[in-house]
């Protein structure tokens, strides 16, 4: 397409090729399509909005997701929205998956160039229902090891029939854009010697400590993968 | 509407009305209809997941958000899609608004039952482009003193040019639902005994130890407002 041959560095394998709908039409400059940061800011969450029409209007949803390799899956049920609209057989479902990471309250002098620090992907595409036994529970253990690493193998399986209400989309990585700002604030020159102060404001990530459940035996230690979590 | 008369405590003006879009198809008793939850969810955050529609497509796209009573107003620059969308003369833009925390992982014995805690809210309406200055002046301070409180008046306020080449969208508080997941893991009875950890990893909050800028001039010490974010 004429339109991506002036767009950032994005030929080659190692980068996603950028189309009309991944350039943006402001801050261009903060757009990135390099495969390993891509990868980097979706293994980095968990939680994505999954986007997708209804009746001609859009409906966004926080959903849980997972990436093995260029594909991502969603955890869903068999009776939420987006699986029913995919249908049997499956003509697919067009989404727009999107992943947030807020890193920081970037303060500047002036009102008008506070922001903030974060970093995005955006994957647009057709997801599909998985249906193959074996990519089914590929998925799932993902899905569990993506937040917890190491918990699928500490936990029991999903019988016949709770794999029979679990429901899994997939969506391939193909037309995807991060988009991230760093750094920070950048005052009008001007305003430089203003006396308010500037500065970026972190934010918290992590984990607390765990909290055991009510019906939890004595006696059941904290597991190692969650003291490193 | 019919659909509506079954559905949870939503009526009077303490709760939105519920409809056939705002009540889930599945896991109804998570979802909640009530002004002040509602309320406190959307001020808790200031990163909102915006929705459109685009040449028959879905797109989400993180964005800054602040409440005035039932009035949200979404920050943009006047050549995002969104706003360039509404258009002028401005017919609406149909959007879906969604802000989510996560604030803790649900660790059950069995696979099936891991889940996240979690408060989301959805607002489906029609967005507009705040055309009159004194509200757009009102919009864009409440958008910053929503982030940091007190800031507002700590900054440079936007100039004419500044002004200009910001845009804001207000979208009205009418069709809206909350919806959420609190406490322990609901395990199956049968697998109380497994010998699994079971529990919640509670998320961090807060920030971190705001970070000056390379250019902050000596002496401008940190303000009292960001000793108690």
């Amino acid at each position: 397409m004429s339109e991506t041959s002036t767009q950032p560095s994005a030929t080659g394998p190692a980068a996603y090729t950028p189309t009309d709908r991944t350039v943006p039409t402001r801050s261009r400059e903060r757009a990135a399509y390099d495969r390993e940061l891509v990868h980097a800011i979706l293994d980095e969450g968990y939680v994505c909005h999954l986007g997708f029409v209804r009746d001609g209007a859009p409906v966004v949803l926080p959903t849980l997701y997972a990436r093995v390799g260029e594909r991502l899956y969603v955890h869903g049920s068999t009776g939420s929205r987006p699986l029913r609209m995919t249908g049997r057989p499956d003509p697919g479902l067009a989404v727009c998956l999107t992943v947030t990471h807020v890193d920081g309250l970037v303060l500047a002098r002036s009102a008008f160039h506070h922001s903030i620090n974060y970093r995005s992907v955006v994957v647009h595409g057709i997801a599909h229902e998985v249906t193959d036994p074996e990519e089914r529970v590929l998925a799932l253990d993902t899905l569990v090891d993506h937040i917890v690493p190491g918990r699928s193998a500490d936990i029991r399986p999903a019988n016949a029939k709770e794999l029979a209400a679990t429901a899994v989309i997939s969506l391939d990585l193909d037309e995807v854009s991060a988009k991230l700002r760093t750094g920070d604030p950048s005052d009008e020159p001007e305003d430089l010697s203003l006396p308010h102060w500037t500065g970026v404001v972190p934010l918290a990530k992590g984990y607390g400590a765990p909290v055991p459940a009510n019906d939890l035996a004595p006696g059941i230690e904290l597991p190692g993968y969650l003291k490193t979590l």
